[in-house]
């Protein structure tokens, strides 16, 4: 085989293909990635087997073959080679070299033919969607995911189509996230189960660009997303998800609005006198037209008063001031309305038209 | 006590005090911060035994006291308040309050009286460098002294004073580093050793302004840098330094010019195929007016070819490519030159003016 390609459409195609290497496997073929130029193009490819990426790069192919190298001595190398074009060359041996200008690197590659393929996914249905507007719902919503595999289906991520509507959601059995958003066709109903791990690696290839495009394609077990030059297919997680309309209420006893850096900024300070690891509820005591945000700790304690608009009664609540940071973090409004029932019941931070809902469950606390 | 200070000073007074602070230690009162407001002034002062940092930040001192406060919450509160004016308020129980605004942070205090003084310095003798030139001379020296404690003398850097000269100089035993920078006015001859710890922690506060200067005290067993509101003091090492004039020599059998960037490039992407912490030397192969840089592991091979100037004999010598990194980063000037007696004695990297020497010892190396 014999290509020859710029350092930079190089570096750009490894770099997107690495994200389906496993850190870890049993099989050392998946540590590589796949340069394939049998058909006439340059595709990179990698596959950890829940996760495959594939890539094509502009550049010339002088002799077609297909080679695996270590993804990350290759990747490494593309990385510190100059400015400039790359020769990629391997022999009958498959000893390969990698050749810029003055300088070259060699190394050993294995056969190409025992790298596992990507799945096929029937490419008659797939739904459009931009971009920037995937990578923003993977972001404000991803962090609720569970990162225990006990309960596989709450370490995936729930999609439902429903005509022109995508809903996501995630939850972890403390809190729920769900953004909703408008698509710009009709679809037919679906509901799908993708796993964190994918979202996170795709949402770092999604170009943040609400001119371009995504098209994903979905099968029972698959799914495809097919950006520009590049597609990621990853497994589904199989099962029924939550009934989260049953989760849904409109009702509150205590309604307030905030705004939303302050709030962020109190409950960031409150969290210095907690360890690591610790699990201390944040107080909000909610008086009136004031909040009073507190924490105690054996290491000292924490008080501040911001104003709020309030409806209906006052309320003291405690909560994993993780759990609010992480949503706040993610809401790019000014300010935001916090839906409470009581000191034991979830607290809804919502928009009025319901892009967003996130509920928090409270923790107890000791009087302080 | 209570005392009030802007945000930023008393960030950036804690910010300096924070480096002489201990990351162990079996002395709890040393992991605090000491407040002494006793005297009218706020000084913060820190001390780990072997140094201490005392610095002085404006504010209004309201009732006059000494405390001593965690150093590590106090500077995470100090940093996560809003900018504005902080209240630092003890009672008598010792209990303490950090207040700025509507914010406020408590926390246990300990006695100041507990907290170790700093030695006194005999403040009759001093030389003034300019903060740059010491910044400089240090980051330009320290990576070559030794980390292992076997040889305390190798942990320490050199600083001899002579007329308006200032030597400086670290070395491990494989590889010498020498400044020379000349002085604005003439001192007694002084010899020194400095901790490496203590100038790794001074060129972190040194302002790098050419025309800020610092005060140099020396005393038997102690230095005192001076700079502006904050003083440095540390344990000198004590012992006699290693004879370097013995080391130099001007002779040389190959002697070559080569641009430093170009060098320095072509040694990174060497290392890229050594794992870490495995001693794996890269190969110089002089050769009229080129320079051949190889190295070959169990992961495959590198090399390239760099236009160079010669005089004297063609060479082949042997490097650990660290070492040659980490001259190579600290010299500012475009071209370098090298000069060499044979492959098993030192090579020299040095400017005309001698401003600068660095002695590197080859490595054996199997033929490649």
């Amino acid at each position: 085989m014999k290509i020859v390609c710029s350092r930079d459409s190089l570096m750009e195609g490894v770099t997107i293909a690495s994200k389906a290497v496993p850190s870890k496997t049993t099989m050392p073929i998946l540590q590589c990635i796949l340069i394939d130029s049998t058909d006439g193009q340059i595709k990179l490819t990698a596959n950890n087997m829940e996760l495959g990426i594939e890539t094509v790069i502009e550049g010339e192919v002088v002799e077609r073959g297909i080679i695996a190298l270590d993804a990350k001595f290759f990747g490494d190398m593309v990385r510190r080679l100059p400015d400039g074009f790359i020769t990629i060359e391997s022999d009958s041996s498959m000893l390969t070299t990698i050749t810029c200008s003055q300088t070259q690197f060699s190394l050993p590659a294995r056969s190409g033919d025992d790298f596992p393929f990507l799945p096929r996914v029937d490419k008659s249905n797939f739904i459009v969607i931009s971009q920037y507007a995937l990578k923003e719902v993977i972001r404000q919503t991803i962090f609720s995911l569970s990162d225990n595999d006990n309960n596989k289906i709450m370490t995936g991520e729930y999609f439902r189509i429903s005509d022109d509507k995508l809903m996501a959601v995630a939850l972890d059995g403390h809190r729920i996230s769900i953004r909703n958003i408008s698509l710009h066709d009709s679809y037919e109903n679906k509901e799908i189960i993708i796993p964190g791990k994918t979202l996170s690696e795709i949402s770092k290839i999604l170009s943040g660009d609400p001119e371009k495009e995504v098209r994903i394609f979905i099968e029972n077990s698959n799914v495809m997303f097919d950006l520009d030059n590049t597609i990621v297919i990853s497994r589904l997680i199989e099962g029924e998800y939550f009934n989260v309309e049953k989760m849904m209420t409109d009702n509150y006893t205590t309604m307030i609005d905030v705004d939303k850096q302050t709030f962020l900024n109190s409950i960031e300070r409150s969290t210095l006198l907690i360890k690591e690891g610790e699990k201390k509820p944040v107080v909000v005591d909610i008086q009136g037209d004031n909040a009073e945000i507190r924490i105690k700790s054996e290491f000292g304690a924490f008080n501040e008063n911001i104003d709020i608009g309030k409806k209906g009664e006052d309320l003291t609540i405690g909560f994993n001031p993780k759990f609010i940071l992480d949503v706040l973090k993610v809401i790019d409004d000014e300010n935001i309305s916090i839906y409470l029932m009581g000191s034991k019941s979830p607290c809804f931070i919502r928009d009025e038209e319901k892009n967003y809902i996130y509920i928090i469950l409270p923790v107890n606390f000791n009087s302080i």
